[in-house]
């Protein structure tokens, strides 16, 4: 079957059109600024790749677009809308109410709706997304699949907050957790890749950076919490901080709460201790010397091994490490790094095969290491796909 | 030589008098309610007890009253106040400038107030003590000994936050830590006792909570950071949290950041999962079955042992975990909480030996615990008086 994904944002559409269970991938592309005059459009299939810059004033006429293009006579891959089976959304945020991929249903986008106060800048725009496809691709499925539902098997003890309970039962105060569709994908690749593990840890190191310990397939804990804005060391944000900060920064600095949340989401992470955000031009940088880049690849560095030693105690044992994203898929310097002086915990890398570059799930630690250091490449559109294609199978 | 150790709070001053190096007390006592009509004055030496309600309005009255009774000729310790070779001074925030106890000058004084802007409640009411401490007992040394100053051997990449270099430069907005004076204490004890152990963590757990990372007897990582406030769940205080809950309950809940501070500071922790602050009241209602305490001290050890994790990372290896202050050392129930389920960590305690009431330093772990677990009762006055003798002696 033909199942379109889309994962629709503030400003722009990604989308993916795939064939299941084959895993074929149609065709790919995305639609960014929307809202203004100079939208990038791109679509890419195995023989064609087109690109165009247009103005696309709302998710509406962007989304008829994308449909535009997979009905195009001549460079087009379908020949009528229903030929889609389903379109499989993106959605950020869950909150408690999902632990699974949902149909989407009038409760389902009340739901999406209701927790667009936790998570402001995607829910809204994933509303916006599913309305317009619900129009276009009528005769299609709409299916919601969550980045929070993998981690809603993590237990009591360790997504609430020891604050006052008005604020969980109230306000959904609590650790949601992100990235869940790429920590579930590639726990189960590793799984299958090594038989017979049962603690790992998920290391996603893109854009945004989270760590979830894995317990027999289930997220028992992760770094991000109430919002993505916490845990590791991110490009642009902070991540763990003391929270007394924020009160310093507006009581003697004189900084409003918004300005600092901005500071703390945009202006922090990498960029703010080495003024670039990207980790390709920040190891270049320190490779030459820059003092700043090296500190800040430390302290990224540092932060992770530590959650590797605490999420080892809430496992009581370790079997492997994973990496994934940007990063952890392309940073041999980062995966050296992150792996040094932890022989306590059995983690020693090979660094040839370190060195490999490769799309392919590999291993990368010593014939000797007692705990696996793989690199699982992340395929969040293949997961959603596949999440649709289980849902409508069953 | 006799030293006075005062611990002036804002509206508090604890005081003993002792003997070193022979570490003999000669008395102790406190004032608390400076400012009201109804302050408790108490003052105890080996053969005395003494205690009675006043009104102390200001902290020189209320210290001119711990010289009256020292001196009294009935109840008295001293004849004259030259008897008193050095008062020593805790004070909770040195900054990065003081890495060690210090001879009070003008300088330092200044030092310690530019810092009154990073502990509020304390560093001001410290001066209040200390210039108060020059008047009465003028011919005695002024030493003071810092709760961050054992902290200042942290590294960089641990005690940097990742936000914009200019907080660091500019406002001094780093991990300072706290409890120092016990941690040092403690490890110090340990590294005494057990002899040959390199990597140590000591688990403060009193009003307030705090874990340190020990190498070679040196700091190297702790869990309260720019102020006391985060890290570990305490009596009344969260803890982490991830910043995003503050800035969701100044948006959408309506609270000034002021009022969320005092949340996070009053009445979170402990009391606002459970509505006691007590850990005995709590531990308690959880052997009645009182679920909301169950699951708070799960909470509360669960991130104990994630630290233990995340800190035997940092060290890359364990010898020994150190439990001390209130709780530390006087709940079986939580210790054996923070060791269940820690093998992988080579953590094992002996239930019976867990069991012990003591004011002695004990080895609770089973003899084939790989990882030693020691209970160090703490002594904060008699580290900051030993510190003041070897200052004075050097």
């Amino acid at each position: 079957m033909k199942i379109l994904i889309i994962n629709s944002g503030s400003s722009s559409i990604k989308y993916q059109l795939m064939v299941m269970p084959e895993n074929e991938v149609i065709c790919t592309g995305m639609i960014d600024r929307i809202g203004l005059e100079t939208s990038n459009i791109t679509f890419k299939t195995a023989s064609n790749s087109y690109e165009e810059i247009l103005p696309v004033h709302t998710h509406k006429i962007g989304l008829q677009k994308v449909a535009d293009m997979l009905l195009d006579a001549e460079k087009g891959v379908i020949k009528t809308t229903s030929e889609i089976t389903a379109v499989g959304h993106r959605v950020v945020h869950g909150g408690s109410y999902f632990s699974n991929t949902t149909i989407i249903t009038e409760e389902v986008k009340e739901k999406i709706k209701e927790l667009s106060e936790l998570a402001p800048l995607h829910n809204p725009a994933h509303l916006v997304g599913i309305n317009v496809a619900e129009e276009i691709f009528s005769g299609a499925k709409q299916v919601a699949v969550f980045d929070t539902a993998f981690h809603q098997t993590i237990p009591v003890e360790a997504y609430k907050y020891a604050i006052p309970n008005f604020l969980l039962t109230e306000h959904k105060v609590r650790v949601y957790g992100f990235h869940g569709t790429s920590h579930k994908y590639v726990s189960e690749k590793a799984i299958g890749y090594l038989e017979k593990v049962s603690r790992i840890i998920t290391i996603h190191l893109g854009n945004g950076c989270s760590m979830t310990a894995v317990k027999d397939g289930k997220s028992i804990d992760t770094t991000m919490g109430f919002s993505p804005a916490n845990g590791l060391v991110m490009g642009t944000r902070a991540g763990d901080i003391d929270q007394s900060v924020i009160f310093y920064m507006v009581k003697n600095l004189g900084y409003t709460p918004d300005e600092v949340n901005s500071i703390l989401l945009k202006q922090s992470g990498m960029l703010g201790l080495t003024g670039y955000s990207d980790l390709r031009d920040i190891e270049a940088k320190a490779e030459e010397g820059n003092k700043d880049c090296q500190l800040a690849l430390l302290i990224n560095a540092y932060r992770i091994r530590k959650t590797i030693g605490s999420y080892t105690a809430a496992l009581n044992g370790l079997d492997a490490i994973i990496f994934t994203a940007g990063i952890g898929e392309n940073s041999s310097y980062m995966r050296k790094l992150i792996c040094t002086d932890m022989d306590y915990f059995g983690i020693e890398i090979d660094q040839e095969k370190n060195q490999i570059r490769s799309k392919e799930i590999r291993e990368i630690s010593t014939v000797d290491s007692k705990t696996k250091v793989l690199v699982v490449p992340t395929d969040e559109e293949y997961e959603i796909a596949n999440q649709v294609f289980q849902l409508l199978n069953n």
